[in-house]
């Protein structure tokens, strides 16, 4: 089987496999192809691709590839120009881009998104969005301390003593507990919230507060997530957060909900009655922010304090993103290449079944399925 | 007495004075006037001036204070007119500013320049070097992991694990030391290089390696600086250097002689050397920097290493920095203003005496006149 290396378009630093990955690849007796200049921005020449025994081609030969490979999946065109059959690795956000699962329908592409990987033990060495998450928690607090008109950490000096900055992370999934280690290592005093009750341990146990607002509603079922809450609560949850926040020298707005606008935690009235010189950095940005007055991709000063909108942070940090990327992309292959480098579909096999958005013009993720198309289910 | 307080020119976020130490020096019977807007980068408003008890006014009135208050000097127009017997405080570098010098020799301005209080134990609580070296060590940090492609600390994650950087501080005076704090904060692997043998221990003390060239020369009448080192030893030098950068993911530059061209550390070969997606921040920029390939206030690319060239990092953290100025300069005016808030300048005190630069149409700083007009005492 060939396997072929997409260069990322313009804008994005990472490389789904760093030469190291490759490398490891190639041991599954299979033929890699790499598109030209394809690992540049991570610092991977096509030399290093082709000293581990890679080849460098054109994008177009890469495109027939019998399983392509990718961070952002291939534009439109090329989408449409794809073989019945072949297969895409990429991270595609399905839940969101129906148009696109709608063409690899039509196309009878089989497309695995790394997005979809369920959060389950087994598939944490697969687990792309918590690798993401980890750089993007880290990247968030070192842009806040840049942006900072004041230390992160306290300072006993002879000419007096500088006390150390507050940090509030809202949401304590792998960003935020990334983000309050990263705080708590540059000597921040810091505080999370999150309406998962079972984060308050986690969040205590890197050494910060837990915020806690009574009466969450809790779903194991969402499979890790965090899920919508009632009216009441978020009032509550509102006003605690209000009050938290106006103390806090930095936020790091971290919540998500899969398929869903982020929820608003930080009003504007709350940004004004925060300090001026404040931070906050919200990696909700591109589903709308944490903060209401969030601007996608840009940075942004409002009633003195400085919006960060930045949902892609781990391109920021290419070499170690790309290496994080590159290993979960190869222990998930690892599942679908068979012993003689040939592809090998155990739909038995959990982790294939739900990564698996569309095979044979088929919808496989239950997941998606029931996200994308609710009325064909109930 | 009034004592004015200066906004600073563009470009300069800090303010000498925020309005908790204008309080303190209210406090010794002073009246303090404020040009308008003079704190606002800093995050302090006129209105927060006022409810300490300052009052607001145009340039023009606080430059006609008794004493003269700011981070950067008025300009040189200003200067000109500027009458007999006003006090200037202020940052003025004025072994490399013989022309400034003379302006004050000439209007019989008393001048005192922060950058020359004595590097004594009794003088640290007004060493603003000290101060901002502090800041700039710290940032310095804080812009290397921003850019590195690289995580700064280790990672044990479920798909393997990441490396830490490895960090090389060339100099390890106060700018140095919190360098190498910071970056072990990060969790990064760290190197310090510094020709005084005495930085050894504090390197070690702060969990750094201590890289040693053997035969420096050694000067405990620099006051605490670096002195120029023999030709051979610098060859020396250089080679352990290159070894060591070529290891490095990251350096800091930091290693500055007074009044003199900063000594090149790092040349073109050593960075050519480094792994593409090194970092290199040189604080010595503004003095010709301690690598070769440095531009002063830039971020400049070259064989695959970032190289920024920033000397002015205490500029970024507006808050702090202007705290620990103003912290600095009212723990030094308390020695020059007397119990009915009037001046009062005890030549028999070595720091009055030593941070003087003119006073009466003389040079009163031993080390000034001694660098500035060497013919005149040999």
């Amino acid at each position: 089987m060939t396997i072929g290396l997409l260069k990322e378009p313009e804008g994005e630093n990472r490389v789904a496999l760093l030469p190291e990955s490759a490398k490891a690849l190639i041991q599954l007796q299979v033929q890699i192809i790499v598109e030209s200049r394809a690992g540049e921005k991570a610092y991977a020449s096509d030399k290093d691709y082709e000293a581990i025994g890679a080849s460098i081609h054109s994008r177009a030969e890469v495109l027939q590839a019998d399983l392509i490979l990718g961070i952002h999946p291939p534009t439109e065109e090329e989408q449409l120009a794809l073989k019945d059959g072949q297969v895409l690795v990429c991270l595609f956000q399905p839940l969101s881009n129906k148009k696109l699962v709608e063409r690899f329908l039509d196309k009878k592409i089989t497309s695995f998104s790394m997005d979809n990987v369920p959060r389950t033990t087994r598939a944490q060495a697969m687990d792309v969005l918590s690798s993401m998450a980890t750089v993007a928690g880290y990247k968030a607090v070192l842009m806040a301390a840049s942006h900072s008109p004041r230390f992160f950490p306290m300072f006993m000096t002879a000419a007096g003593s500088i006390i150390p900055s507050k940090v509030l992370i809202l949401g304590a999934g792998v960003a935020g507990l990334q983000a309050i280690a990263s705080a708590r290592r540059l000597g921040a005093v810091v505080e999370a919230f999150d309406v998962r009750a079972a984060a308050e341990e986690e969040v205590k146990s890197l050494g910060a507060k837990f915020v806690k607002v009574e009466g969450a509603k809790d779903e194991a079922s969402a499979g890790g997530y965090a899920v919508e809450q009632s009216e009441e609560y978020k009032a509550k949850q509102q006003a605690l957060i209000q009050e938290h926040a106006r103390k806090s020298n930095i936020i790091i707005c971290t919540a998500q909900i899969p398929g869903r606008k982020a929820p608003v935690l930080i009003t504007s009235e709350t940004v004004e009655a925060m300090a001026p010189g404040s931070i906050i950095v919200d990696l909700a940005a591109s589903t709308g922010g944490n903060c209401e007055l969030t601007e996608n991709n840009q940075i942004i000063e409002k009633h003195g304090v400085t919006i960060i909108g930045d949902s892609n942070l781990p391109g920021t940090m290419p070499t170690d993103a790309s290496k994080m990327y590159g290993k979960n992309m190869v222990n998930f292959l690892k599942l679908i290449i068979g012993k003689e480098g040939e592809l090998m579909l155990n739909w038995e096999d959990d982790i294939v079944q739900n990564t698996c958005v569309t095979h044979q013009g088929e919808i496989r993720s239950e997941r998606v399925k029931n996200i994308l198309y609710p009325s064909e289910i109930n």
